[in-house]
């Protein structure tokens, strides 16, 4: 029998051999009552909410019931997820009656499950909270409840997802499992903050997930604030069993201790108020006292925090069965549980017998306004309600700056960007102490920003080292966990980095973008704030990851960046160390962006004073004179990149040395943005300025540090472009030297310079080109053949490869 | 004290709070000795190991130091990772022994910290499996050994991280934490397999293993074979303390525990060799009970299968301090211990001591051989040693060809083309009941694809209701599992497929390309023989997305497919279920490629009978007739993509009622490498074949599924591009109707129509179009502005917008 015919709802989990007795590693509680009005209070408002979020989905009239439901009623097209919804309900009730009684907590939520936008702006619009985002549109009365319900999931009302127009909401929750990341890294910093994160049991089997849990071990509970992971356990994903729907709780008990956590299992729906209430009380407790000891310099050697198991079934108080088909406690209820409401009688009466069964019409609903009876949970202080925390929507704390000019390296020497670039992060972190933050998979040492640590540390605490000292560094070999960090301190207000090697970058590729798709949306809400642009550092290019070999070479990043929106996307590849300082200064001081850097962490020449690389960098590409032939070029020469970049200079030279009446003109982009087609990017060069740098028509060879393809794509509407031809990585690569890297991509300076003499012969007007173009070509070649012998015998390149070439 | 200057090697873990008990879970053993012979012969091979091991990453000349050590010796360039390498040697050891002690075992090694390449190779070499496949290279001889150690990490030897050269590999372990989801594929329908899989403790921090140790829940002992997984603990990465190396024994057990799993630490360095060889012999046997039971019909619930905690010191027999830093057991002995060995007189010095301490030279390596000492531990089948097994190298089974035209649909009807693969993959299923499998991230059903469990099931061993009853379809929602089983699988000769949402296969982008390039190499090496392909099904794409909304819109996994190498890239948008038929049944039996598929869920028309569509596919791209006007065009559509390419064939539609004098072409592509600049990529359509589809100087308007970029670079080099243009997806989305994606985005038949004319006009050689230009724009915005209407009051699309047109 298929699973999909599985017979019984939410079955339970099949037993474990492991003994009862871990079973005592769970925390064991006595049952609180709570105060029979909030009994029937949170109750009340989960009605209320789980009606609401049913009405959303199928009705588009006759929103309170007050005549019989009739097909023209129904939406026509019936959307939203129902099966998580009453959980998200069950628990937004929860929360607001915690914030209630602890006058003092100031508290967020982070929602997993993404889709359950239903319950998520029912239980707003029940708090008040979208009245306060949406006056006249959403307000607390008849015409805001009618227009919540019918607008829900229908052209221009809100989508079926939690996005950035959901008020109080810092996550979408679209592309499953990087809720908990993201709550860490709201509350680092933050040390007030609580986020409790409902983790759905669907996202729980995602591989982002399942290593967050570790993120309690970055937490230092003496400058941060905490989380209450909430693990929703409803069984069942969109048609199978979920794994931990299917672990018994001895399985879940061991496994969340393992982790580091103490385990409050919730389960028994006939408790489910008193035991889910007393369990976050009891979560706030342990919170405290973490913290507490911490504060006061006792800082508990690893610290159990607290998370919640809460089992309760999918689709619960809505329809049993359908059709013969069980709906409540199984995954037929993940959707519309009754997708032929519009149409079939039969599932009509259904709609209207469980929307009836909540009894919200002139009993928790009067007048278009919730009764105080479903308010009475809610904090007095309607600021401190789940929608309305200021941190979650005008959050945003600019960066102390500094200046970045100081730490400026000589012109004519040689310098690591991120040696450099390192120095500088140092002092912005000492004039930032709680403001900005570096996450990084373990490579802050490799990539020779460790400069950084000079006056601040990894944090991480189960590391007697550095355990409760705070630090403003983590490094954790999960760019996911990273990633997630990032984004949560960022939509918190803070600023963060994260350095990478170039090539595992790409790991965090789609949650980058699903990042800067709510930061697209939230561009647009009228009432949410700036924030921090997200900063990538990429290092350790496949130009010198010569060493590590062909598995550590991918420069798919920048791709990913340039697929976004235009007003969002920036790419910059500084060609030298004081490009680089200047362009991260910026990068850190800008709002709203995805900041791509590239930079290499070797001693390179530095090409540029500070002064001209605030220059260059503001114009995003110039023509570089010292490595030109003056006058009209017959070729132009581009780098983008610091090491193509370092290529372009040496075949401009080269170049010069044996064919002298060849006129070379050499440009570098820093600012990648700058290439694209007129009026298609903020950056983008006019056409004259474009024709200035390039001409109008001589051949324009690119070396671009990228994939040769999303160079061609940029460019592709420019002026002109059977002129232009782009070398670039191809895919390339193994352990060899860095110069061979250069050969086998066709990114060398003999690559270049043999193009530029076939393009300038092809393109005619330079007869002693034309003449003698196969001498030229030929002592190029000899060229090559001496650097491919010389690295095959001696294993390294020739020791003057990197000697900056001499220009008149 | 920042982290860097731990003062102590591999400090204990901090003690957590947890109770004793919980050890009692772990499996608490008797120390078996070994007998002695074994346990010396064990020594001799590892202390042979470590030695070569050390000498590949130094020496370039007397590698068996048979005079003293010279700076000269030394290496220009010091490569490779010294810290995992140790205990790699360690278990290769191990596992011989165990091959050589059971001699119908069938057992290959799965190493995650491809970085220690030399501890592979060392003990390949030892083994005789290089000179296997490299005779006269690498031989069992003095100048066989001389060019493994002297050819190291320099161009043209063995690189410095694992890869498809390496005897044995099917993991390049280079992009960290994928190797446990390999090896779970590797087994799986391969009842006799045992993959023994290192996790390095670096790598057990990422998202994807963290994830991966639930596969067992997918792993049937009836049918499949099994993993032991090793977590190898040594404490550090590049320069941090690991998470696991941080977690004592009581949270180690308690976690993998909770993950179903028996574990076993071993610690205990005086009696290493008794406690890891016992506890292999302990996991084999449980294995054999697990699979003794499944097979005899009485299937054990929730197995505990074993798992191996092995934690030994980073560097172990390494030096033990350098200028003051200590190396062995610490973060420093990371990569090369001694970087001045070459230079450094002190440093030689100690690394001669070093090497001198294992005593090779004429005692376990004589005359170039290893001694009988070393070699007794082996198998004497020397088709048993780790780096033989016929699985890792030769393993390709083609399918057995099921016919797909009988599986073709009516032309003219409208068709789901996942409902009609389902229904043609059911059959192939069950032609091939143990050499195809599907991975999919949940989403079978709502993919439409559920024709494929008419026959089978899902394998899912921790719901009663599909344990130990096989099952050809795993789904769990992590995209990395999915990923990393399809590697597995194929790697070892089988075939899969995996279909997914198109927004979330981005998810593994690197993974995909980490893939890509191990099979590259493989290619190239001569012994390798042919892979199938791995299978990528994208659907419920962006442009059928509009009831998920925004985040669930995300084509990016083409433009990863683009950068690869021409020889592996396959991208195919078949326009219709005949032509989606035709794909999947050649992308399936193909050899070698990276294959993504992309196609609708949703009914659309089939404009091609199965023979047509065969044909269409073989083309790559056609002139559709049907929908164009007949003779030379003033402009060509082009349509590549399922609901992009209808609304094509509406512009040509509009255009011809509200304009008859234009002359419309529309073109479809099927396979987007057609359109890659000639002889850039196999399937390159040459220029001429180009020409005759495009015309030489006609406007071409694409209408694109994927990034309009992505198109754009493909199509840079091609002839006269100015006259192109790419609409495409261009990151605008929410929660609305299918046609109100298509005018978001631009690619409405409205725009394309628009476009059409415009771009008609200005080429300026049809006088009717000059003249009228206007009246035909306001044609054409009257209609936008009532579809708009429609959308927005309705909150669906007009009936009729699906109707297929009706041409001449």
């Amino acid at each position: 029998m298929p699973a999909t015919e599985i017979p019984i709802p939410n079955p339970p989990p099949l037993p474990s051999h492991l003994p009862d007795s871990i079973l005592d590693l769970a925390i064991i509680f006595e049952r609180k009552e709570l105060p029979a009005g909030d009994r029937k209070g949170l109750r009340a408002f989960q009605r209320a909410g789980c009606y609401i979020t049913a009405a959303m989905i199928f009705l588009r009239d006759n929103v309170l019931l007050s005549s019989p439901l009739k097909t023209s009623d129904i939406k026509p097209r019936l959307l939203g997820h129902w099966g998580t919804c009453p959980g998200l309900v069950l628990i937004a009730s929860h929360l607001n009656l915690l914030l209630r009684n602890n006058p003092s907590l100031k508290m967020i939520e982070v929602i997993g499950p993404g889709h359950g936008a239903p319950a998520a702006l029912a239980t707003l619009w029940l708090e008040g909270s979208l009245a306060k985002f949406y006056p006249g549109e959403y307000d607390v009365s008849s015409s805001g409840l009618y227009n919540l319900i019918t607008r829900f999931s229908v052209p221009g009302g809100f989508p079926s997802h939690i996005n950035a127009e959901t008020p109080g909401a810092i996550h979408e929750g679209g592309e499953l499992g990087y809720a908990l990341a993201v709550s860490f890294g709201a509350v680092m910093d933050n040390p007030d903050l609580v986020v409790a994160c409902v983790v759905g049991d669907g996202e729980a089997e995602t591989g982002p997930t399942a290593t967050a849990w570790h993120a309690i071990k970055y937490l230092d509970p003496g400058e941060s604030g905490a989380v209450i992971p909430i693990l929703h356990v409803n069984g069942f994903k969109i048609s199978e069993r979920t794994i931990f729907g299917c672990m018994d709780n001895k399985e879940l008990v061991a496994l969340f201790t393992g982790y580091g956590y103490q385990v409050r299992i919730v389960e028994e729906m006939e408790h489910i108020d008193n035991d889910l209430q007393g369990s976050l009380d009891w979560a706030l407790g342990e919170i405290k006292r973490i913290q507490k000891a911490a504060r006061d310099g006792n800082p508990i050697i690893k610290p159990r925090w607290p998370m919640i198991v809460l089992r309760t079934p999918k689709g619960w108080t809505g329809p049993k069965e359908v059709d013969g088909k069980l709906i409540e406690g199984s995954f037929h209820s993940h959707q519309v549980p009754l997708p032929k409401a519009g149409t079939d009688d039969g599932q009509l009466k259904i709609l209207e017998d469980w929307l009836s069964s909540y009894q919200v019409k002139d009993r928790l609903i009067v007048d278009g306004k919730p009764t105080e009876t479903v308010t009475r949970i809610l904090p007095q202080d309607e600021e401190r309600r789940l929608g309305q925390l200021e941190t979650t929507y005008v959050p945003y704390k600019e960066l102390k700056a500094v200046d970045w000019k100081p730490f400026g390296v000589d012109k004519g020497s040689e310098q690591s960007c991120m040696q450099v670039t390192g120095k500088f992060l140092d002092a912005v972190f000492q004039s930032n102490p709680t403001a900005l933050r570096l996450f990084s998979p373990d490579e802050l040492e490799s990539n020779k920003l460790s400069a950084i640590l000079d006056h601040t540390s990894r944090n991480f605490q189960w590391d007697e080292y550095s355990r409760a000292k705070g630090g403003r560094v983590i490094e954790t070999l999960s760019e996911h966990d990273c990633q997630g960090f990032m984004q949560g301190y960022t939509l918190t207000g803070r600023t963060a980095i994260f350095p990478s090697y170039e090539s595992f970058l790409g790991i965090v590729h789609t949650m980058m973008v699903q990042y800067s798709k709510f930061v697209k949306i939230a561009r647009d809400v009228p009432w949410r704030g700036p924030l921090a642009s997200i900063n990538y550092i990429e290092t350790s290019t496949w130009a010198r990851q010569e060493h590590n070999g062909f598995s550590h070479q991918n420069p798919s990043f920048i791709g990913a960046v340039l697929n976004l929106k235009p007003e969002a996307a920036r790419v910059y590849l500084p060609p030298d160390a004081n490009c680089f300082l200047s362009t991260v200064h910026h990068c850190m001081h800008s709002r709203n962006y995805v900041n791509l850097m590239i930079g290499s962490k070797q001693p390179t020449p530095v090409y540029l004073t500070p002064e001209e690389a605030a220059d260059h960098c503001r114009d995003g590409a110039s023509i570089w004179d010292f490595a030109s032939t003056p006058g009209s070029p017959d070729v132009v020469l581009v780098g983008i990149g610091v090491e193509v970049t370092f290529e372009t200079i040496a075949a401009s030279a080269l170049l010069q040395s044996i064919c002298p009446s060849l006129k070379v003109r050499v440009v570098n982009v820093t600012d990648l943005m700058v290439l694209v087609s007129e009026s298609r990017h903020p950056h983008a060069l006019s056409k004259e300025k474009f024709l200035e740098l390039f001409t109008e028509d001589k051949p324009v060879l690119f070396n671009y540090h990228g994939y040769p393809t999303e160079l061609q794509g940029i460019l592709f509407a420019r002026e002109n472009v059977a002129r232009m031809s782009v070398a670039g990585y191809i895919e390339e690569g193994s352990t060899t030297t860095p110069f061979d890297m250069m050969l086998r991509n066709g990114v060398s300076r003999f690559d270049l310079a043999e193009k530029a003499l076939k393009a300038a012969a092809a393109e005619g007007k330079n007869e002693d080109i034309k003449q003698g173009l196969d001498g030229y070509l030929g002592e190029i070649k000899k060229k090559v053949k001496e650097v491919r012998e010389f690295i095959n015998s001696e294993g390294k390149d020739p020791d003057d490869i990197y000697d900056m070439p001499k220009f008149n």
